[in-house]
């Protein structure tokens, strides 16, 4: 059975290996690393990549706290504990073309004093311009990944994304989903390592996963409106993160490191009173898209 | 003692004269008007500007709206009684040149039907440069107003909107303060009449506050510098508004009109992983002086 150590360096190694497939994908700029320390125990290593010739800003962060419970921590909880560890590798990553979609991937072990533990994780796509063929790729490889370890999990993910990345306020999911997942521990069929392990294989296949995004928008042609559209979008990207997210509103109220936490937040974005699209646009065809529930696989 | 009804009479004509002036301090763009209805009750009449000579993208809305106490309104409150109405006057503006501070102003009225009744409100400068002379004549001005009430106003309101529109995972203040005042209703110097009055002198003196600042920064030459860092601080402003802002989150989660609430939001905003400035520099002044407790009058 994995312990926190292990999965520490297989969470750091999971970072390197995606740091730098990531950067042959780019093709220009390589990361930049900044490692910090928590005072209250851990820290992490931030890596962050700027002006890219395909990313226009992204981080791939490691992080590794651990101290004590706060009543923070405790609230809508079943923790008794006294000592938490918590260790992940958060990804976001916003391209230059609008034909590029949003990519976000996150894969976290939290365990207790008390010896309770669980992972979560969760990868989702948003696409400024929704392309059926695309995120029905996206949702295959999950499920292929998914459908290693028990066949009712990509679907129980994938409902849970629809869940998780939604905008109440705008009534829209933030893209075509992905799978999300949380306070998942061994069961039945499952054991500790299982779970590892498939955390690890969605890191793995993450890069795969983006490439293929990369390769379906590079070389379309960008206009002026395709522009002001992505910045519209990543408008409702900063609305999610900051409003919605409930990572991020932890950390930033936790005391966490506001400038790795934020690190998700587009290098850009804009926002308009009452956007309108036009009739039978691609803009209004993929808002059309930006619900719970669409079978992406069909 | 005025009744709500002069009170929404009263805030509607307000909305109106400031929107008079503002049109003519920009003098190129009209507000372009909305009028809404709630379903349980209640509307606004939401006026937006955009792409004028001066003003890049602001709003300044009037809302009424009443109903049932929700759950929601009754947390860490003593409410108790069944039905509300709640009526103001919601301003933000920003400018297109970083010489000109974001401003805002919110005057607010609250009524429930068991007879309790309260006030509030407040003004703000967010100057993506502080210029000492320019924060000192708005507090002067502000103090001006609050002094023909009551001679601790200015002090316990100033003090009031260090604690408000502070960012805490920033570590900063969103500006140069300004005052902030809530639950405020008739004492033993103060009738309803009275606090009325206040809120609609903060309105009637909230345009000329905003010319002088607007005479100040004007004709100032715009670089390109100037230009990213304004786009950054509209960053921080869009965190404050998202993150930390009381009135906007409960508007979003109790089902308000999204795109009136989010009017404040700017037209563009720029985020950069640890941007550092330079030493000396206007930039680094500015963030040295978003601090609380700053003495602006001296």
């Amino acid at each position: 059975m994995p312990d926190s150590k292990e999965i520490i360096a297989a969470f750091m190694s999971l970072q390197d290996r995606i740091c730098t497939r990531l950067e042959d994908i780019d093709g220009k700029q390589k990361f930049l690393e900044d490692n910090w320390d928590r005072t209250e125990g851990g820290g992490g290593r931030t890596r962050i990549i700027e002006n890219g010739l395909i990313i226009e800003k992204g981080g791939v962060n490691f992080s590794h706290v651990h101290g004590e419970v706060t009543d923070l921590m405790k609230i809508n909880t079943e923790i008794t504990a006294d000592e938490f560890l918590a260790t992940g590798v958060s990804i976001v990553l916003h391209a230059n073309s609008p034909h590029i979609p949003i990519i976000h991937m996150n894969v976290r072990y939290f365990e207790l004093s008390d010896g309770k533990y669980w992972f979560g994780g969760g990868i989702d796509l948003t696409p400024h311009y929704v392309v059926m063929q695309q995120a029905k790729e996206f949702h295959r490889q999950l499920k292929s990944v998914c459908d290693k370890y028990d066949e009712a999990f990509y679907s129980d993910f994938k409902k849970w994304a629809d869940e998780y990345f939604f905008i109440p306020h705008r009534g829209e999911t933030r893209g075509v989903g992905g799978i999300f997942f949380d306070h998942l521990k061994e069961g039945k069929n499952l054991t500790k390592a299982n779970i590892l392990s498939l955390c690890l294989d969605l890191g793995g296949v993450f890069p795969e996963l983006y490439e293929y995004q990369v390769s379906c928008g590079k070389d379309l042609i960008i206009e002026k409106e395709h522009i002001d559209w992505m910045l519209n979008r990543r408008g409702r990207y900063v609305e999610f993160n900051l409003v919605n997210d409930r990572g991020t509103k932890f950390g930033l109220v936790s005391g966490g490191r506001t400038e790795s936490i934020l690190m998700s937040l587009p290098p850009r974005a804009n926002w308009s009173y009452q956007r309108k699209e036009k009739q039978d646009s691609k803009e209004q065809f993929t808002i059309s898209m930006l619900r719970k529930n669409v079978d992406w696989l069909s």
